[in-house]
C-alpha cells in the first residue's frame, strides 16, 4: 500500500511536470469554465483500502460514465432484453454520430455511445416518471460507492438542457424507428440529470469496486453482469479511441467529457481518474496519460 | 390542342389499363388513407389553355412540391446567399437521409432532400412568426398559379406534426451544427404546414408556368431563377432516383409523397400529374409512368 | 455566324484576361508536363459550320470524355442489357471512389464514374481481343466525327498503365462481386487506351453532332439513345460537381481530366472546350467557365 | 489437469450433441470441401502440458490466424514505426471491406482486416523475396510452438491466388495511396502463402504460450509485444463480432476462415478451437460455441 501511494504521488507529479492538459468541453458551458490544470487519482485494492494523490475530494461532472451506472442499472431491470435494442459492436464513428443508426435502421451500436445510452436510459425509464428513473440510478451509485453523498448538478442539467440540438437529434432519430418507449423529451430530460451527477475519484473508484469483483465490494450485481460491462468498457469504453486505450492501457474504462475516467483492474483494483481537458477524441488528456503511467508501474494489464 | 387532349386521354385510358398504382404514403395518417387508384393529369401550354383528364379538380396534398415555392420565395428574398447554407448536388441517400449532413458538417447536399428544405424554410422565416412565411408562400403560390383557392389543410399539417420524428432529428441536427435561425420547432412548424398545402393538377400546372418561361406567366420570377430551379428539379427533384427520370423522362420535376408531380418542359408547357400510390422512391408509381408516355408521345425531353 | 465567331473570341479573350487556369492533372506524367494556359472552343451548329478561337487544331487527351463514346458503342452493341451491372444515379462520390461499390454489392452508380466505365468497357470487351473493341470505338468516334485522323496515344495509355493503381482496385474489386466478363488486366488495357484518344476541339465538336441531333450529323446512333446519353451527361457528367454544372450552365456535359469538356445543345449545337488546369473536382477550370459564359451569351440553356 | 481434460471432453461431447456446425468458407475452393462436422480443441497451461479432445492432430488451414504471427514478426522487426500505416481500432467493417481504407486515406483500422494484414505482411517483406518473409514468419512459428512439422500448403495458397480478387483490389488501393512498399503482387503472394499455413490444435495451443506469458513458453517476444498483440486480438480479433466475443468469452483471440481460433488466457492457458463451419461474420460457428463454454466452465475470462 505504501508502494501504491508512492506509484500515485509519481503519476501526480509527473502529470503537472508534463503539464499537458488538453481543453475542457467547450460545448456546456458549465464544464468550458473549469480551469484545466487539476488533476486527481484514488485506487480501492482487494482490502477496500482506498489510496489517492491530487483534489481527490473535488466532485467533478461524470457525464458520460453514467452509461456503465445505467447501463448497469438496465441490466438488473430487463437483463439480456436490452440487447434486441442496441447492439455491442465498438464503432469507428464519434460519440454523438447518427450516421450509424441509419445504416442500421435506428439500433446504436453499443450502449456506451451518445444513442446507444439514450436507448439504455430509455429502458429504464420504461413509462415511469423521470424523477423515478433518476433515484433508481443515483441510488445505485450510492450502494455501489457506499456513499450517500453523491448529487446532481441541476445547472449542468439545464445547461445540457439548453445546448444539446445534438442529443435532440439523436432521441428523435431513434423515435423515428420506433426505439424509443417514452416521448423523447422524458428519455432526453433524465439522460441529461443522469450525466450531470458529480462524483470525486474517491466515490467513484469506491463505485467501481463490485465492477472489479473486490471482496470489499457490496453485493449488487451479479459477477456475469459485471464481467459484460467490463467487457463492453474494454470495446467500446473510449468511443473511437477504445482500440487505442485497450493497446495502452489494457484495462477496461469508461471515460465522460467532464474528464474523468472509471478504471477497472479486474480482482485487483477499482480506480478513478480526473483532469478536465480532454484530447481530440473527448477523452481526459491527462487522465488517459496517467491511466497508461499506472498500467506501466503495476503491470495491472489484463494481458 | 386537340391533339393534346388526344394525348391526354390516351394516357389516362393506359393508366387505369396498367393497373399498377403503388401504395399511399403509410407514415402520414391523413394520406394512407387516400384510394390508390386515382389520376389526373394537366398540361398547360404557351397560350395560356389548360388540357386535362381524369380528376383534375380534386385537390392533393402537394407535399415535397412545396419545396419549389419556398425555394422560389427563399432566392427571390435572399439570393445566393442561400447557397452558403446548402448544396446543389445530387445524392444517392434517401429524402429523409441524415447521414450525408454528418460528412458535410450540417449542409445538406441540395434544396429538395427534407433537410434542404427545413434550412430553406428556415431562410424565408428569418426571424419572421411562421403565419407571416407561410402567407408569403401561399401568395407566391396564388399568383404564380393566377388562382386565389388554394389553402393549407390544417389537419394533414397536424398529422405531421405528431408522426414526423424523422423531420425532427433533421432540424435538431441541423441546429447543433449552427445551420438553423430559428428555434427548430418554429421552422418545423412552419415547414409542416407548407407541405400541407392542397393544390389541384389545373392549379398546379398553372403555377408552373413561370418555371415553363411561358407567355402566359404572370412575371413573378426571373428567367435566370426559373432556369436554375429547373436545373435542380432536372438533377435532384425524384430523390434517388432522379437520374432514372432523367434518363426516362427527360424533363425537370418534382414529386411530393401526396402522389404529385410537377413537370417543366420549358418554354413548351407546364405539366401537373397526381395518382397517390408510391414507388419504393417515394415517388407516385403511376405518375411516374404517365410522365414517361407524355414525354415519349410529345418528343418534350429537354435532350 | 459572324456573331456566333464574336462570341467564341469574346470567351477566349476573357479567359486569358482573368487567367484562372487551374492544375493540370498530376498523376498522368505524360499530362502533368501540358502548360495549362491554353484554351480552345469549336462550335458546329445546325448547317453543319463550324467555328472556333484559341488552339482548336491541338489534339489533347480526351480521358473521360471517351466514357461517352464508349457508353454509345455499348449501348449499341447490347442495348438496355447493360443497366443490369451499372446504374444511372448521379453520386456526390469522387470519380474514383470504391465505396459505393461496396455499398452496392459492386454495381457502379452510373456509366461515368471510373467504377462504371470500365464495366461498360468491359460489356463492350464481351471476349474479344482488346485491340477489336478499341478499332471498334475509335471506328465509331471518326464515323461520329467524320474524320480518319484521330489516334491512339501510346505513350500516354503506357503512362497510365504504371500508375493507375487506383483503377486496378475498381477492376479487381468489380470482379470480386463477378461484375467484370473479361480477365481484369484486359479490361483495363482496354480502358487506358480508349482514354488515350487525343481530339481536337474541332474534331470534338463534330463527333458530338449526332448527340445534339443536328440535322447535319451522320445518322450513328438513334434519337433515344443520343437523348438518354445526354440525360447521363447532364445528372452524371461532371463527377460530384454535376449538379452545379446543370445550375450554372444547364446543358448536358462530359468532363475529362485531360482538362476537356463536350457540351450538348440539344438541336443547337456541338460544343468542344479545352483547357488542361483543373479545379478541385478534376473538371476543366477554365473550361468550365468558358462553359458557363456561352450559355450565358447564347441562352442554349435547356431549362 | 484431470478437471480440464474433463472438461475439453464435456464441450467437444455437447458440441457434437447440439450440431450446430455452419458452412466451411465457399470462396476458397480448397477449403470449400472439408466436411463440417469436424472439431478440436487443445489447451496448454503454465506447466506446460497439453490437453486436447477431438481432431486434434488434424492440419488446418490457418488463414486469418496467420496475422497474428506476421504482427509479430513485423513488431520484432520495425516496432512502432509499423503504426504510421495502420491503425489500431476496431471497425464495424467487415474483414475485407474496402470503404474504410477511402474514408481515411488508405490507412487500414487495424492489422487484422485484411487490408491491416496486407500492409504489415507488406512492411516483413520491406524488398526482401517473398520466400524470405515467408522463411521469417515460418521460423517465428516453428519456434513459438516448438515444432517443426509446420508447413504451407501450396496448393490452397494456389487456390487464393486464383480467387481472391477481393485483397488484389484491396493491394492497388492500398498502392494507390502509396501504402504499400512492394510490387503489389508480391505482397499479395507473400500473404496468400502466409494465410495456407497448416497446423493442428495442438501445435496452435503449443505456439500461443508466449502471448499467454506461460512460463513454459520459449522466450520469443517482448512481454509489452505480447500484451499490445493479446489487446488487439480482444478488439479487433473477430472482425465485426469482436464485441460479442469479448462479451460471451472474455478472451483475446483471433479466427480464420479455416475455422480455426487461437484464444489466449494471459497468465493462465494457451487455447486452440477448429470447426471448419462458420457463422455469418466469417468466424467458426462451432468453436465460437466452444470458445464460450471453456470461459464458462474455467472462469477464465480476464474480466
Amino acid at each position: 500500500m505504501h508502494n501504491l501511494d508512492r506509484i500515485l504521488n509519481q503519476i501526480r507529479d509527473r502529470i503537472h511536470e508534463e503539464a499537458d492538459w488538453g481543453l475542457p468541453a467547450q460545448y456546456i458551458p458549465e464544464l468550458a469554465n473549469v480551469a484545466p490544470e487539476q488533476f486527481a487519482i484514488s485506487v480501492v485494492t482487494s482490502n477496500g483500502q482506498c489510496c489517492s494523490a491530487g483534489q481527490a475530494d473535488r466532485p467533478f461532472s461524470i457525464q458520460s460514465i453514467s452509461k456503465v451506472f445505467s447501463l448497469v442499472a438496465t441490466l438488473g431491470r430487463i437483463g439480456e432484453a436490452l440487447w434486441t435494442r442496441v447492439g455491442r459492436e465498438p464503432t469507428r464513428a464519434a460519440f454523438d454520430s447518427i450516421m450509424l443508426l441509419e445504416t442500421d435502421n435506428g439500433r446504436p451500436p453499443n450502449p456506451f455511445v451518445n444513442a446507444g445510452a439514450i436507448v439504455t436510459t430509455d429502458a429504464l425509464l420504461a413509462g415511469r416518471e423521470p424523477r423515478q428513473a433518476l433515484a433508481e440510478i443515483l441510488g445505485l451509485i450510492r450502494t455501489m460507492a457506499g456513499r450517500d453523498d453523491i448529487y446532481i448538478n441541476k445547472r449542468v442539467a439545464q445547461s445540457e438542457k439548453r445546448t444539446a440540438e445534438r442529443n435532440k437529434a439523436l432521441a428523435h432519430y431513434l423515435a423515428s424507428h420506433g426505439n424509443l418507449l417514452n416521448d423523447p423529451d422524458l428519455t432526453l430530460g433524465t439522460y441529461f440529470h443522469q450525466c450531470a451527477i458529480e462524483m470525486t475519484t474517491v466515490q467513484l473508484a469506491m463505485s467501481g469496486r463490485v465492477l472489479a469483483g473486490l471482496d470489499c465490494a457490496p453485493p449488487t450485481i451479479s459477477r456475469t453482469h459485471a464481467r459484460r460491462t467490463n467487457a463492453l468498457m474494454m470495446t467500446c469504453g473510449h468511443y473511437d479511441a477504445s482500440g487505442e486505450f485497450a493497446f495502452k492501457v489494457g484495462l477496461p474504462g469508461k471515460s465522460g467529457v467532464g474528464g474523468g475516467i472509471l478504471l477497472i483492474a479486474p480482482r485487483r483494483a477499482s480506480i478513478a481518474i480526473w483532469s478536465p481537458g480532454l484530447n481530440g477524441y473527448g477523452n481526459s488528456q491527462a487522465g488517459t496519460r496517467a491511466a497508461t503511467m499506472l498500467a506501466e508501474l503495476t503491470g495491472w494489464s489484463v494481458f
